[in-house]
């Protein structure tokens, strides 16, 4: 193969990791910058781009490069544009992040949200390998979703599609969302959801639990998944009311686009039965009896470490 | 053009009609059988193969047919057959029909539920044409939808996607569906909807009302919609609660695939302003900001008597 490599980028709010990835889904060599260093975009763009020529040069060069794949809070795919991402230094502009690298590099580069790229990875080099129609979940600190139909990831009119995170399941009292709308999906199923309520039945329950000897202003999911493994009766059943709402929420998906599988990605997820068993019950109980029984649900076959610059670069393969 | 028209079937309960149509969605001629009158299947096929080459001779015979398009509840496209319809007389079966059809008249035929025909009706004929991205919801005697991404339509893996009346909207005491689960979108924004709607706001509320001429337990969703054009309090509040919960549910999907437009069909909305301001509100009021004021609330462009056999018809052009 002429180019046989692609180079993955994936741009949180703390860090951009960017490396040189095969067919295979081998991460040949990676590296990393601050980004919270850079509050400059032409500087981020010039160091960033430095850093990547060196790991290229290493590889035999540009040449041996089929494309770039960017993954990146409020990325779109149609403009190849961040598009107002509060968490980033410069996120309050719109950024021509995929031309302005393609620019210094001379390489192509296509550019979308996180979570769509995930769901690229994981059909490239992942669990969806074959798959033409499935879901990916990230369970993060928000939710995040990107959605494959007919083999395609659907980006939607505007490039925006696939907030499933946004979905509404609670319409009445539902929790506050960073949306600034009430009952958000990821309020109640992302890792801070679960921590909040861990706060609620802390404070609505009156059993003793492990979570009494924490503190409830920083309780974490983690603590709730270490009480929870410990056989502590709340924790399990912070799991199972989280579980159960992702369940009742996956059971209207698949009313929508009938996927062959969820697929479940981050934090959240290794907790492992914990929250599959609940999510699973609610899903066979709430599910229309026409897709009754014929959805997967099943984990990233993605390592942490890994997904993240994987998912970006598969966005590569196909950059123009 | 070798082959300039195509046939349109469109199975319901009571009626099977058909026609043949143009390029330009024109019907140049159309027929229909009683569906019920053939409770054998074979029977049924060879009476409606008949008819059909009936049209067909008139307009030069089969060599001027591209295809056969059939709308059918439970159809599936992949499959070409009808798999468990209950309100069809030889629904228990599954019925390869779109085989049986292109074997008795040797032309080439595809099948899908009759949602998914309207919404191909419209992208081929309709409000739709030129649109990549959008959502047609069928507001009948239940609430049916068509989902087109990316120029396609979703059919899932199995086939069946696109049940968005079956989206759960009320988790809590929610009305109970012929699907046999609770506080699907159907139980209240469908025509039967509306009429319980009507009962129970005459059983809750202590006001006067035009409703209160009517029998309840007979109440339909077109008394409810004269009395609101007299200007009827409870009649229009019924109305607005309809439609409230259509826009919350239509704010959900949008976040699911973003579209262009949302395009509704049949029964309620011939309401107008009634149903769609309300809709409208809700919708403004719910979608996540990032798709404020993106997707447009349209009407349906094919005449109710003619949809059923153009979006049937348009599945013809490209059957194989």
């Amino acid at each position: 193969m002429e180019k046989p490599f692609v180079v993955g980028i994936d741009i949180g709010g703390n860090n951009t990791v960017f490396g040189i990835v095969d067919a295979r889904g081998t991460i040949l060599m990676n590296d990393s910058i601050k980004t919270k260093s850079y509050p400059d975009i032409e500087e981020y763009v010039s160091v960033l781009s430095e850093r990547i020529e060196a790991l290229v040069d290493q590889v035999g060069g540009s040449e041996k490069i089929r494309g770039i794949g960017i993954g990146a809070p409020n990325g779109n795919y149609f403009t190849g544009s961040i598009e107002f991402a509060p968490n980033l230094p410069w996120g309050k502009e719109n950024i021509p992040l995929a031309k302005m690298i393609s620019d210094k590099l001379n390489i192509p580069s296509a550019l979308t949200n996180d979570a769509n790229a995930a769901a690229i990875g994981e059909m490239t080099y992942g669990a969806a390998r074959g798959m033409k129609d499935f879901i990916m979940i990230t369970l993060g600190t928000g939710v995040g979703s990107g959605i494959v139909v007919g083999g395609n990831l659907v980006y939607g009119h505007d490039g925006f599609a696939g907030e499933l995170g946004h979905v509404i399941v609670r319409r009445i009292n539902g929790r506050l969302c960073g949306c600034g709308r009430t009952g958000c999906l990821e309020t109640y199923t992302s890792a801070t959801g679960v921590a909040r309520t861990a706060r609620e039945f802390l404070e609505i329950k009156k059993e003793d639990s492990l979570l009494r000897r924490m503190n409830p202003e920083t309780i974490t999911s983690k603590e709730v998944y270490e009480a929870a493994m410990e056989g502590d009766k709340m924790a399990i059943e912070i799991f199972e009311m989280t579980g159960h709402i992702l369940g009742e929420a996956f059971a209207d998906f698949i009313a929508f686009s009938s996927p062959e599988a969820i697929i479940l990605f981050g934090g959240l997820s290794y907790a492992g039965e914990l929250i599959m068993n609940p999510i699973q019950e609610a899903m066979d109980k709430n599910v229309l009896k026409v897709f009754s029984g014929k959805t997967k649900l099943i984990l990233s076959q993605l390592k942490e470490a890994d997904a993240a610059v994987l998912g970006a670069s598969s966005l590569g393969w196909e950059a123009k």
